[in-house]
């Protein structure tokens, strides 16, 4: 039977993400968050030191250092906001302590230890949760997050481009081996540590690609679009940072399996793939989406266009990086492992734009 | 007895303040759009018009020019968001036939009918309703809004400064003369009309004052300043354009009454006097406030300084011009009007960072 | 001979294009802006109209409506910035009363006048031209320019991209059809006329694409890549809106021709295709360009990636899009055109940081 | 005799004021930067370093840490664009050895040791420069910077508010202890130093003001406005952080000092103070000032208003805070220690729209 209200941590309330889940949090009906980990913030209210909290639900919480055994006293459920490599080394503990995590990185996203090792250049030591862990992408695997105990939240681009071609590869629209993605997101994609690179004056009014050939989300990419295209596959994946807060676009392209295929045809299939999928809306023919129109939300708007010269599918997919792409997702990832409603906390609410 | 549900309109959803409104009425547990209207946009689904709203609450209503008959026969009440002078060519229509309204425009905020005609160059054709009118700010006016049928909805700058200096004055700390308000207000507050002024590239990386000696909000600050201070003052108020979308920052400067008053006195006068006000945050000693904190909510943040060298009180107010200082306000006047309490739809929202 | 000062016009000057050459021009030590046209703003001093202009050489200039005969009497040169469809109107008169035309528009950029009509939706009036203007790309065509009479000034978009694409192509580095440009622009690019989608408002903290498989650049790019592969060739062209004022970047995706091409080879071509190229800057390995380091220059700097993963060649190329896409590049034209060197009024600019 | 070409130094190349001097130097016809000094970055040549300066002149310096015997074997001068305190420990050494100095910082400006420490909250240890150094405002100092071997260049705020009210306290328009000064400033302003308060996401979309009544400019203001009033005076002085990179704007206010003074008046009194200076643009009247209308230049543009019912005088003045209010003023100030003409390498150029 679901209580009435859980208790929840939230471990890296520093970041933007952790930063966004204690926005969602002072806003949910029935979870509480009681415990805020930072070392370099401990002793601080949470209000005092997030100023737009204060008077809210949470606001009062003093923030302390991670200890597993406080944990485990009081909480339900933790979110772990921490880097890659940090994760692997705090969940074992609270999973065998009987409390569940939502981890917002990748250590446990990558089911494959060595494909993991490789693009994160570190030995995974916690290597026996990850065929426990589930990827917590509620439109592919809603059930198995119910019985889950540790969700792996899914990354902010992978999220919007996995969403922007299931139908297609689903249904076998598109020849797998061309995808190219451009990703472009907004700033707080790029961490809140202090860097010069990421100053107002060195961001504002410049536009810049990153990561070429690189980036660390290439393999949970090509390991969830693999799974949707029932075979491996190779993608390319450039990021771009936009002089803007919020949001991720995603321009995805692909040759189409069939020449012959349409727009009605593909745009069908989207539209009937995605019905029953309240917070994914297929944008009717001829419109594209922008990250202003799901800001703050779990919103992903995709766009459409066939290319009757180059024979080429083109997916343009948006969704906000810091609620649908890690805190609003982490969120309804605990919802369904608490037994509550997906949406709880999170229906209803209108972007902000 | 309340009703369940109250069926609202809005005339002219096309700007900014509309759209914020439209926003915040998805979110609503007992207000329902049901009548959204504009001459331009006439004919199309909201949702169509406003991509962001697509399948929330009201998303299918269809825009329509506003018929006063077709309101009064459906809805409680009637938000108008049109621009003085055409304000009070509607409402009087409206409230005749039993409808409330809530009106976003300076037609029935100034008391004096010729301060009106002077400021707004312009004739006012329904003088009769001036002093039936309530000046719409809940932590002045909440007894008065709960009875009134027609209710003026505060300007976003005296919104900011009202609720900034109303303790300094009731409790006499300045000299009501002195008042130099310096207000900063986001791009949002300078409309949704087409126009090259406005346009991106002459907004973003600049800075502007406009409006020096002669903006409109001038005689409603002066009138409500005024109630407070008992007596007539005149006030120096200078707007500037800030490159950002919401939000205003208005810094205040009065000469001390008593050069003796510390900043540890008049920070106590300003905790008392907003206690009980869950909206109004008074910073602790030595913090300011920023927009960012109050984005898309009803707060109103303020801090205090005084500075012992010139004998002056700094009062720095922010609000979001859009929800505080517009739709949001506009909404718990609403809710009061209706018997409804006066944060629903509004309570624990945390602003989005 | 070359004049010591040359006289020039410059009709269309309330786009960002005109104001931006204004700009340059008042800096020119050997051209003297001495006609300024816009219907609109007709009988205002330039000082007055662009302030930032004001007390510089040209601001005294009284803004006239266009009339060839007074262009005539006095101009060595006219440089139209005008819509496509309006400058094939203008040109012809000029030109044959001996007065040599740089335009910005597309109208002669395109050789097949059925290209031209088909992409452009309108029927060409002066197709004899076409064969006479040249392409304006001085990298391309230098020696063609000094002896043109009519130059059709690259479009800012095609300017990033050829350049970008060049050695690649004519050193058979890629595969010519299986090319996908997918390039962002600053807000500047989508022209100053006044439109509610380009308020300040509907373009800050978002990020759009538009245009997609339909955009007017699309011919122009394929002719200028076709003639550099010496191959027709199809491109996928998908632009893109960014929240700053300057600066295009392009992100370019190619099969490599032989999957063995490695960076450092491919990097040695461009490196000695361009050595020679003051304007063009092929960034060291590993590094990749930002708009913000060519802003109001003539530059175009090149980062170069290459996927071993999938075969392909990525080519990010930037540019400022009014100076070195637009006016900058019109006055370089000009300048081959009346005898003097290439960079006159243009040499040693250091970027704007 | 003037020598063709000067050798200049730049101690602190990291900093945005050291950036945009490199800029600047990159253009100057007779001085060259040869030698950069930065002890993080030591080792590294200037253009990889700042790639928008690659190519250009100065761009194969190679950046080393400070050496003042190095300095004195061949520059005739050096920039100190290092912190408050670290200034007063080189420049003697500099100074002993016969290079000239022009410091960015603020070690020089204040005449009295007392007020310095008091504000600086440092000691002084070099207090025997105090009397020797000269304000680098050329406007007001030119003669004495023409003799001057180390000259304390202005302070950004300053800059544009000695300039802003220069003419009415010469003039006695208005009451000298009655200034109001509200600047607000781009957020170069807050320097290059890595720190989460400057990180894009923490400027962007939002407005606040910082160091209330406690400003270390303010002791800089009073002296240099007190001198021209010819009296000793305390003035209010109130920064805000704008979310744009470059550009400072004052809105001064200040009581007339005759109550029937009008604008007719103050503005012809303002035209024929500043009618000999080129850098200083006297808008027309209803005109106001905006930063882009200055940005890259050296102008400083003021706007005035007078408020019959207040009686008091507003003063709009903007300059670019790094070009004026840096590194521009540093090299006009340089020219003049030089015998060269005020404006070389800084003439004819048109701001950055």
């Amino acid at each position: 039977m679901p209580k009435s209200v859980y208790h929840v941590g939230l471990v890296g309330i520093t970041g933007y993400a952790g930063m966004e889940l204690a926005r969602l949090l002072a806003q949910h009906p029935s979870m509480r968050l009681t415990m805020a980990c930072s070392r370099a913030e401990s002793g601080k209210r949470l209000g005092s030191y997030y100023p737009f909290l204060e008077t809210l639900p949470g606001c009062d919480v003093c923030i302390s250092s991670f200890n597993a055994d406080e944990a485990a006293k009081s909480l339900d459920l933790v979110f772990l906001a921490v880097p890659a490599g940090t994760a692997f080394t705090i969940a074992p503990d609270l999973l065998a302590k009987g409390v569940k995590v939502v981890d917002f990185s990748a250590d446990f996203r990558i089911h494959e230890q060595a494909v993991y090792e490789t693009w994160y250049k570190q030995t995974h030591t916690a290597p026996h949760l990850l065929s426990k862990a589930v990827y917590g992408l509620p439109e592919r695997y809603a059930k198995e997050i119910q019985k889950a105990d540790l969700v792996a939240n899914p990354g902010c681009y992978p999220t919007s481009i996995i969403l922007g071609l299931a139908p297609a590869l689903q249904h076998h629209c598109i020849q797998a081996n061309t995808i190219v993605i451009d990703a472009k997101s907004g700033t707080t994609g790029a961490g809140r540590k202090a860097s010069v690179a990421n100053l107002f004056c060195e961001v504002s009014d410049t536009f810049r690609a990153y990561g070429l050939v690189s980036h660390r989300h290439t393999p949970e990419i090509e390991q969830e679009l693999g799974l949707l295209a029932k075979t491996p596959l190779t993608v390319q994946f450039s990021p771009h940072l936009v002089p803007m807060n919020r949001g991720i676009l995603s321009t995805i392209y692909a040759d189409l399996a069939d020449p012959s295929l349409t727009l009605d045809t593909i745009h069908q299939i989207y539209s009937d793939a995605w019905a029953n999928e309240p917070w994914i809306r297929v944008l009717p023919k001829g419109r594209l989406p922008e990250t202003r129109f799901v800001r703050g939300s779990m919103f992903c708007d995709i766009g459409l266009a066939v290319d009757p010269r180059t024979k080429r599918l083109i997916v343009v997919s948006v969704i906000d990086n810091l609620c649908r792409g890690a805190a609003g997702q982490a969120l309804a990832n605990a919802n369904l492992m608490l037994g509550l409603p997906v949406d709880t906390g999170l229906a209803n609410t209108a972007p902000l734009f």
